[in-house]
């Protein structure tokens, strides 16, 4: 869970999530996602989701809420880059931001 | 309430915020302060109360978590720079800051 993705999974793991906007950074070692909500309320009501399963599963976002957007970066620190983990928690966010 | 501070009305307004930690920006529109937590629990609960507050206030931060840090940067859009909003939402950080 904790392994860096690399070679093709990697690259089967991040194609579903650059189909729905997630690009990675220059360095590869994370993704990023802006969402834009209609307001405040569901911006905020979509980081409270994602805060429950990122503490669950004890894995983090580095996010910036302005009014009604969030920018998410995901990486895995101690791995050094991109892990399942984060592949994990994209997902959920676009699981979360869809039901908003 | 929406009206610059100015003058020494805004320096009044500001000097007990500087005491706590808070910085202006380069160009003085803007206060920003990091808050570091014990972990995300509480830095997220620390959001979570600011953002009720920030809500009802319809006056919001512009601010980013990592894990248990979150740097906030506060100012008045529509108003061009720092008004007493401002400062009633950085009075009301420290505040929740102090009860977590």
């Amino acid at each position: 869970m904790t392994e860096l993705l690399q070679g093709a999974t990697r690259d089967e793991a991040l194609a579903p999530l650059l189909a729905q906007g997630w690009t990675e950074t220059a360095d590869g070692n994370a993704i990023r996602k802006r969402f834009t909500f209609r307001n405040f309320n569901e911006a905020f009501g979509f980081m409270t989701r994602v805060a429950l399963f990122a503490e669950k599963r004890d894995h983090h976002p580095d996010w910036r809420n302005v009014y009604r957007t969030v920018e998410v970066e995901l990486s895995t620190h101690d791995a050094g880059g991109l892990t399942a983990k984060d592949i994990e928690l994209a997902r959920t966010m676009d699981e979360a931001a869809a039901h908003v």
